[in-house]
């Protein structure tokens, strides 16, 4: 079949590889409907040294399961499946406690312990099948394409955004700001105001982004970045934002959540941090009394919750998919996210 | 009067002052009972550069009014009161939310812009009187060692103590790591006992104060530090502790924090950070999950709540101090603290 390998900084290539095939009891095997381009892949995209061997590349897919192990319980062929970003086992302490990004015995896509594949595939060995994947009755490959936009974003982006707002503890009447515009930064939004948000203040600079964010539930855009931006966003919230939510991961996106937290107030962060140290002493988080929260998202965790909405069209995260590009067409879709002329693309296999 | 003055590390003197006066409205002026030496004093006994002109030192005391300015109205001569370490004015948006270490107006003792003194003196003017001073009926400067000893942990101590458990999310059948064994951390062990923790694991290795912490609650005690220490934690919790309480304020205490924490847990800050920038990115708390927190207590906000259980003597947390000295005598608490010969020294001017 075909999957796509990154070989170094800018150097993605769709190659043909074996088939996968059941390994152990509890696997399922997943013909891949769609899988995307996420923003956290541009990070090894831009920074990843030169590799002989390559590593397989997707986190996000949607699919139909075409086999599974002898364990398996809850799936069988034929089922369309949503696959979160994070393999769970379901059963250990933190898939139980809805923290399945931490789980025992799980782990990533393109994970060498577990010897599984990426997404960006024509099909995936899912190991923990019934742990990871959540079935979809009543939808199927033919299913038209904005409802499999909506549904491929709830294997990452929407639970990410979601996660996001969840931690910065987002209810009734709050006022947010949202740093980024990427696809996470307008699912913050839309779940900020699904939370009840009253002011949501969107942090970014490309404007077919915020615009969709606006239609998302954002009330204000701020396009500066940096000094002007925090002072923008301190004069708006009128000393600064009690809640901030994090979509980017780059150092000056967590200066800038630093700038424009209000004292007492809480970041909470989701974009993959780029960065390991970063200010959090007396002048910066402890003597305003700021919590920083937030990490790789528990999608499965939240899937259940926000699919009947998607299902019954009420919300419609599926409109950050901007392109859709033919499987071996994916070094395309990196350079299109890469010079930000494309939001989110979605690869067809 | 006689007040106590920082000229450089090392180097306090306890010199002749002029008596505060009433120079506000809203101020009162308040006639030290009890003083004390904070941990956090130690910060710049260690690390202050020499100056002229030296800074006046204490922000803990309790004491009785003796005068108050035409807008004062929840105070009068001869209430004893209690002074937070932070002077708040009560009404600004942060007083009101509990927050009034963030004081709009307030600031803290010791403080250029509000021209206040120290606490380590014979009087101090206290600004924002109403908002700043918590009255307590029915104890006078007369009132037993040990009930004033208790009264003077409500002005820094218990309260931060408290900070760090309420922030931390401590509640019933809670478990709990706190590190460090000075005041604060002992107290924080007192305060995890009274909101419900089933287990408090307490990281201290002198003896005398770790005895303290168990009679306050502790149910373990690991006297490691570093790796070892960290090892020893994540053991006796099978793989870290859900709420890290860190009482220290030095990086070596933030990194045994991180090392301890459990995947989806909290640390809780309240040791004053002697570091700016300290790991916070994928690999320390991202991944896992993990919320920061804390700062210092708006013990103001805590002070009606805990007052009752000091006063009817079911608890003691004035145990934390063990010496007291006259106010020219200072000068031995500091170094007594210092080399660790005592806890908490009381100052009766």
């Amino acid at each position: 079949m075909r999957a796509t390998y990154l070989y170094g900084a800018g150097d993605v290539r769709v190659i043909d590889v074996p088939e996968p095939t059941i390994k152990q009891p509890a696997d399922a095997l997943v013909r891949v409907v769609r899988a995307c381009v996420c923003g956290s892949d541009l990070h090894p995209y831009h920074s990843m040294p030169a590799s002989d061997a390559g590593t397989s590349m997707g986190h996000e897919f949607i699919g139909v399961v075409e086999e599974v192990g002898a364990e398996v319980t809850t799936l069988r062929a034929g089922d369309f499946v949503i696959a979160p970003f994070a393999i769970s086992c379901g059963r250990c302490e933190f898939c139980r406690a809805g923290l399945q990004t931490s789980c025992a015995l799980g782990g990533f896509w393109n994970d060498a312990g577990l010897g599984t594949g990426g997404g960006q595939a024509e099909a995936v060995r899912v190991p923990f099948a019934d742990g990871t994947l959540v079935a979809v009755p009543g939808v199927d490959a033919g299913t038209d394409d904005a409802r499999l936009a909506s549904l491929l974003t709830l294997s990452d982006v929407y639970g990410t955004g979601w996660h996001a707002a969840v931690r910065g503890g987002v209810t009734e009447g709050s006022t947010v700001t949202v740093i980024g515009d990427g696809a996470v930064g307008l699912l913050a939004v839309l779940s900020a105001a699904r939370l009840g948000a009253e002011r949501i203040v969107l942090m970014g600079r490309h404007q077919v982004r915020t615009d969709l964010g606006r239609e998302f539930g954002a009330t204000e855009v701020v396009p500066q970045r940096g000094p002007e931006g925090i002072a923008q966003v301190r004069e708006l919230t009128g000393g600064g934002s009690p809640i901030v939510l994090e979509a980017v991961g780059h150092r000056p996106a967590y200066d800038q959540a630093v700038g424009i937290v209000r004292p007492g107030g809480v970041i909470s962060r989701v974009g993959v941090p780029q960065y390991e140290e970063a200010p959090i002493g007396f002048g910066s988080l402890f003597l305003p009394n700021i919590t920083l929260t937030g990490g790789p998202a528990p999608v499965r965790a939240y899937i259940e919750q926000l699919l009947p909405a998607v299902l019954d069209g009420t919300l419609n995260p599926g409109r950050v998919f901007d392109r859709t590009v033919a499987l071996d067409d994916v070094p395309k879709a990196y350079a299109a996210m890469d010079d930000r002329t494309a939001l989110k693309v979605a690869v067809r296999p």
